[in-house]
């Protein structure tokens, strides 16, 4: 028998309760006064707002021993009781689905990889509903209330539908409400990459930034960005579109149909193609490829060195046109890194326009768990939000 | 003798009674429980809020005779005293100053235009500090407290600094602390196409959209970016650097080093010296350039059509990484507008990805009394900002 989720709604449905939680989870355990401080709000505001949260059990205060001061009294601290309510995270990607139990501080508890057979988004919503009914098995009755569900293309959280998804090949499915049809919990779809820079801003090397980008390296080339502190959706659903930049308008045609994009010219797919070209050699994957160039196969390494160019010139025109203090490079694609890293950095220094070039740009390999957990982040958003 | 500006501050010091303000100044005239339900605060925080702006002259509230329902009591409204105090905007040209004395709604009491004879930092700062003194004057004994100067390039708001101007060829000029040293006002010195994203954003085309970004073409190719409703800073500095996208690697070389960016192709200088080398022609300046193209000299339109393309691939670019709702397009070089629209919009269908095409792109006159208008309005927005 399939155990039933506890109905479970956070008690507090404010702009200010949900910015007071959010910086506890994210900077945590802090002093009231000091919440006041970084969220900008009056000490009466936070308290009025972590009552409640208090009462349900959402977030607890007491003295923290490891922050006594060696003198005096101990702080006073306010955290995240992070065993309250569990969360799941799901990352599908074209041949796996990951998915992740997570606590109410995004730790995860559990993961789970299975591999997807069949890429129709029927067979997708089959596998994701087994996926989530043993996650929730693990939950041992804690209350689940929310699952998050990564996917790549242009998806549109706010009506929790897949608009297009080229690896899916998937176009206009309303992914929020079949997902919640099989597994019976509040369901949150948002682009993967988007969900990973939920994760790096909250937890990650994005903390305490309010300007930054994630670029992801792999089968597409995507990218994440928080600006004025919040991730930027798109007026339409469409924003971070890094892949579809075009560097070289006589460049390899891209499946959007336009020359040149950043993702024609370093995307996997784009990669393993163009090498087969060079060298006639048969390549089943970029693992194939990667091994290839690392053999010194002539031409394979200028493969990858091209195609470091042009993730250098796109993290450059996302530095030019918003000046972040932090570029994030990662995804799968790293594995590949040393025989692109100095490319991307010197495209990156040429074409960066003036004090732009101060951007720190670093790399953070993430495997695809931590995907998964960005899926779950933005299930705690929803959860937690006012306005959705 | 120089008539002394009257010490004038803002009377509230909290990010509730800027928001409040601004609010009601770009939206306005405006009843309490709509301001508060516009900017997410409580009843009792806007009556806050608003008390001491009233008692200081800045707001006024009173029965709004237009807005008087057929029956009941007439509204009860707040809103600016646009005579409370006047500002001062400021733009500088490669050519000339412009200089506008604005009330406190940012409507232009006054315009001024000043040739500029030389561009050197020492030369402009004459300048404006007699266009100043000149618009002082016209203040008539109401207080100014505050100036803001535009100036092209890679602008530093908070230091007051402009880090590099090529088209007055500047590096490193303290602006904002040698301007208060000579007009004794409290200087913003912010870039122009900033500037004159705030006008719009308050005022203008960007008015009621949290998502925006304007476009100015002429001399040179600049964007101002609205993302969660407030312009684009960069931690650096540097944003909306959409001349210095690059859209063909072998295109012709920039000021900035690189290769093939917009503003090489489509600033002015760049299609004159083009239309140059392909004609033979001599020609003075950019409208010489369009007369000899709108004669229907051979090549002359295909350097105004290639500019479009690229004009029309960097707002792709834009749309692609940010998804804003509306992308209005000014600037000087709209005087050639017939000869590349066509190409922008082509251009921009085609590089836009999914449904980054549905963004609203318009084009928008806006002399340069509007860009110095734009610098008033960061002065104001400096005045009544908490953080500043
Ligand atoms: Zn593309
Ligand atoms: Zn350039």
């Amino acid at each position: 028998m399939r155990p039933i989720p506890r109905a479970e709604t956070f008690p507090v449905n404010t702009p200010a309760a949900s910015q007071v939680f959010t910086t506890v989870l994210s900077q945590g355990p802090l002093a009231r006064l000091e919440v006041a401080r970084r969220v900008g709000l009056s000490a009466a505001a936070v308290t009025k707002a972590v009552r409640p949260l208090i009462e349900a059990g959402y977030l607890v205060e007491g003295a923290d021993d490891e922050a006594r001061p060696a003198l005096g009294r101990p702080a006073n601290l306010v955290r995240v009781d992070g065993g309250r309510a569990l969360f799941i995270g799901v990352k599908v990607t074209g041949d796996e689905i990951i998915g992740v139990l997570t606590d109410l501080c995004c730790r995860i508890r559990v993961a789970r990889h299975v591999p997807l057979p069949d890429r129709a988004a029927k067979a997708v919503l089959a596998s994701v509903a087994d996926l989530v009914q043993d996650l929730l098995t693990e939950a041992d009755g804690v209350p689940v209330p929310g699952l998050g569900v990564a996917v790549s293309g242009d998806v549109d959280r706010a009506e929790g539908a897949v608009r297009y998804s080229p690896f899916l090949d998937w176009r206009d499915v309303p992914l929020a409400e079949l997902i919640a049809l099989t597994t019976g919990l509040p369901v949150t779809v948002d682009n993967d990459v988007r969900a990973l820079t939920v994760a790096e801003q909250w937890f990650g090397a994005g903390a305490g930034l309010s300007d930054f980008a994630v670029v992801t390296v792999g089968a597409g080339i995507g990218c994440g960005l928080v600006v004025h502190g919040r991730v930027v959706s798109g007026a339409h659903g469409v924003a971070g579109e890094i892949g579809h930049v075009a560097v070289d308008p006589n460049g390899p045609l891209c499946h959007c149909g336009n020359r040149g994009c950043v993702e024609a010219i370093a995307g996997e797919a784009a990669i393993v193609r163009r090498i087969r070209e060079i060298t006639g050699a048969e390549l089943a994957d970029a693992a194939e490829a990667l091994a290839l160039a690392r053999r010194g196969v002539a031409g394979a390494r200028e493969v990858y060195a091209r195609a470091g160019e042009a993730i250098g010139r796109g993290i450059a025109t996302v530095a030019n046109l918003l000046g972040p203090e932090r570029v994030i490079i990662s995804g799968e694609g790293l594995a590949a890194y040393d025989l692109f890293a100095e490319q991307i950095r010197d495209a990156f220094v040429a074409a960066a326009f003036g004090s732009a070039a101060q951007c720190d740009v670093l790399t953070r390999p993430l495997p695809f768990e931590e995907w998964a957990r960005g899926a779950a982040a933005t299930a705690i958003q929803s959860f937690v939000r006012a306005d959705v």
